[in-house]
């Protein structure tokens, strides 16, 4: 993957490269799924009641899409996960508010008024699927702190970053398949509540239970392992795991 | 629909002004649907055995999205018509053959060499689905002919173009239904016959003729008209038309 290892963490060196393609971002919306609830990875800017999702700029000896897997590995250290395009924001108006502006003079960095980061950004948007169990987080130089939250409780956003995640969840509940859904989200092995909690945070609606069971086990996409014993025996629900070949990072679409 | 007049018809005027975002262009994949087979409509370079699909720069004042519907409107003179976002094409081999100075080289246009557009693009990608019976075409100051080609049947291809319409078929397949195809690529009225080898076309394999006309008519999407009289009358089909409310010219996601 090209430029993985290229972050760059001096801000001021940052900004005075002319290694980036001026003009273009990539953003990524993350999704984790804990306690029953979908939630998006943000970071929080510097001295700002301000959060955004994780994005980047793009080197111009870096593909589109590498720089996106760098921005996710950057912010997770996770890499080879599931991430796929889902929608490139380019509103005249999505940067109008000069969050940029504000970080840099915040931090006493002066950068010339004409400089590109002053200017409008078109974003490439990425949604990622990550096993939240898995995951630590790791805030850059722009920004303090790197923290999940539930999508029905989002905090101050930057940019048109609400409309992103909110796009994001519609491309994820039309276009992404159950079997993607559930073999990047959940651990390797859970029980049928748990897929099916999955599948009701995502589409934000409760789902028959029968129902459910019936249709997922139809698929002929699970493995039923041994029983999930807890403090409370007698009913213990069964373990199951995605079967062999159904671990899908990326769609075929985006092949 | 801003900046829908803005087409600057003038080359050497295209390649001074400041008004342009640097290093982004869209380009549309324009689908038509003529005697049972789909069909793209392409550019052909002057002087150049190189083709591509519609494309153009993005105004400094313009959205993108407006951008695209603009180049679309400068091809076609259509308006209004289904026109979706499906990928963004980032590699950075991508622009790599510098066709842009060839272009420039064989109008005898003088560029500095560092210009932007000798550089590498990173273009979003549209798909528009267009009523062939309505369309006539319009070359631009680039190009000598616009023209339609079957899908199966391409010409030399400039850029990632070839890419760009594998993709984009894809696209097609995958997320846009039956009804929005339907109405926007066939005209008012249509035979059942024609319906299906529309969606063959698309799909690029046959289907059965009793399987679809039961999938079809029990979606409740058409509406039965009068008889279709050719010259040989006798077993002459019904003509359909779209149900009110079902010419969808843009699909939910993309609101």
């Amino acid at each position: 993957m090209t430029g993985i290892n290229k972050n760059k963490q001096n801000l001021k060196e940052l900004i005075d490269t002319n290694d980036f393609v001026e003009h273009v971002s990539v953003d990524c919306v993350i999704f984790g799924f804990h306690k029953d609830t979908l939630k998006v990875l943000l970071l929080k800017y510097h001295d700002l009641d301000l959060w955004s999702v994780p994005g980047g700029f793009i080197f111009n000896d870096e593909n589109l899409n590498d720089a996106a897997a760098r921005t996710l590995y950057e912010r997770t250290h996770l890499s080879d996960v599931f991430l796929e395009q889902f929608y490139t924001f380019g509103d005249i108006k999505r940067t109008e508010n000069n969050t940029h502006q504000k970080l840099l003079e915040n931090k006493n960095i002066e950068v010339d008024k004409n400089h590109w980061i002053y200017q409008r950004f078109i974003s490439v948007g990425y949604c990622a699927l990550i096993d939240y169990t898995l995951t630590y987080t790791f805030p850059d130089s722009f920004n303090e702190v790197c923290q999940w939250f539930n999508i029905s409780e989002l905090p101050n956003m930057a940019f048109d970053h609400k409309e992103m995640i909110e796009k994001g969840l519609l491309y994820l509940r039309k276009n992404i398949d159950y079997q993607v859904m559930g073999s990047n989200l959940l651990p390797d092995k859970f029980t049928m509540k748990e897929l099916q909690h999955l599948y009701e945070a995502i589409l934000g609606e409760p789902l028959r239970r029968n129902n459910f069971q019936r249709k997922i086990l139809s698929m002929n996409i699970l493995e039923r392992l041994e029983k999930h014993f807890t403090g409370s025996a007698n009913k213990a629900p069964y373990l199951y795991r995605f079967l062999e070949g159904s671990e899908i990072k990326q769609s075929d679409f985006d092949k």
